[in-house]
């Protein structure tokens, strides 16, 4: 057995005021984490929500009416998945398949709606290299979005965007605790990072980012490798 | 902001031995937790995955051939749900859809497999009591299975049987940062605790349950709250 009996801590990065265009993302989640009493080490991962990097980044449209809402609905989808009344699931760009193709009413002012970034993997790498040239350390950077699940009510955060961690935890190959060789399980340790962020970070409290601390990964990936090839996916 | 920035701390219970049928499970979680040089809080959440509540339970059934298995996961789906080659995706009785029915060959000798419990959430609801009256304490059980997702590579953990806590926390009515009344924002708090327990105790270093300490959630709930009903589901 490797792994010793470390927790993993999981902090909410509080004190993150309203985010403009053209903010800095990552200066404000440093200045959070030093009002937190803590300083980033080696091997943390910061966890942040794409709504404060969306709006950084002016990813901001303006809906005056539900007629806009739809029709930049309509326009971020590349295909549309699934369609009932005004319920659509939809590809973004991206390749991430949710509901209203990733455009969000929530957590923005009354007429305007924001997108996810435009590329939230290399949005995620640029905060990284803020945050480590800043602090000096070896960092990993996931950026979240809250999706629907088919089969299972109640919504969840997963990884939209990281940099400087794995995107899979390949587990094929090795032991399971039998000796048996395990076949696949390969394991979306980002989402589940993203998901675990979500739990002190909450919907309605304007905590937007998370420290994790105790999680020794290595690897880099990208979350566009955890898009599913439309070819390997049954449920398109 | 009403949520401090109290961290949310997850330990990896180690030194669980292999578990038999008519095993203790709940004795031996408590065991583990003190060998932690930990007690039992109020409030606190003790994640287990199903592997070794369905081995405690006897649900361990003899596949002697490649056929027997099959006809294991055909005989274990109320409904098939996809069928590609060998992939076989279905609904087990509990409503769960999974590939092969939840009929799990890994982490158990070869020629077995394993079933799930019978009635996780009773299951969850048992190991509850037992560890409530041992450590003189009020807590929440999660029970975890490992799934896959349409569209998305990678595996993460879910909540298959629960007690004690709220299956889904529910922010209709909440306001949001800019003073929105949030939609419809139910996060499923539960499958979040899966997935971040599943951090800690990986999937070949036989450690089967975590400790979450940190979280105040209120009400109680069920894994089946979570199952979609059909007609609200467009991807059976």
């Amino acid at each position: 057995m490797t792994n010793s009996a470390k927790p993993l801590t999981i902090w909410p990065i509080t004190g993150i005021g309203e985010i403009e265009p053209g903010d800095d993302v990552a200066g404000e989640i440093l200045r959070g984490v030093e009002e937190l009493g803590l300083e980033l080490q080696n091997a943390d991962i910061v966890v942040v929500t794409h709504k404060i990097v969306s709006k950084a980044e002016g990813q901001i449209r303006s809906i005056p009416d539900e007629a806009t809402y739809r029709a930049l609905v309509e326009g971020e989808a590349v295909n549309i998945v699934r369609r009932r009344g005004d319920l659509v699931i939809a590809q973004t760009k991206h390749g991430f398949i949710c509901a209203n193709a990733a455009v969000d009413r929530s957590n923005i002012a009354d007429g305007f709606a924001l997108l996810l970034p435009d590329d939230p993997d290399r949005s995620a790498h640029r905060i990284r290299v803020l945050l480590e040239r800043a602090a000096g350390v070896t960092i990993g950077v996931v950026m979240t979005d809250t999706f629907g699940r088919p089969w299972r009510r109640g919504l969840t955060d997963i990884a939209i965007g990281m940099s400087g961690l794995p995107s899979l935890v390949d587990y094929r190959g090795t032991l399971d605790s039998h000796g048996n060789t395990l076949a696949v399980t390969e394991v979306a340790a980002v989402d589940e990072i993203a998901s675990a962020a979500d739990l002190v970070m909450g919907k309605s409290e304007g905590i937007p980012a998370a420290l994790v601390r105790g999680l020794e990964l290595s690897g880099t990936g990208r979350v566009s490798d955890l898009i599913r090839p439309p070819g390997e996916d049954l449920f398109r």
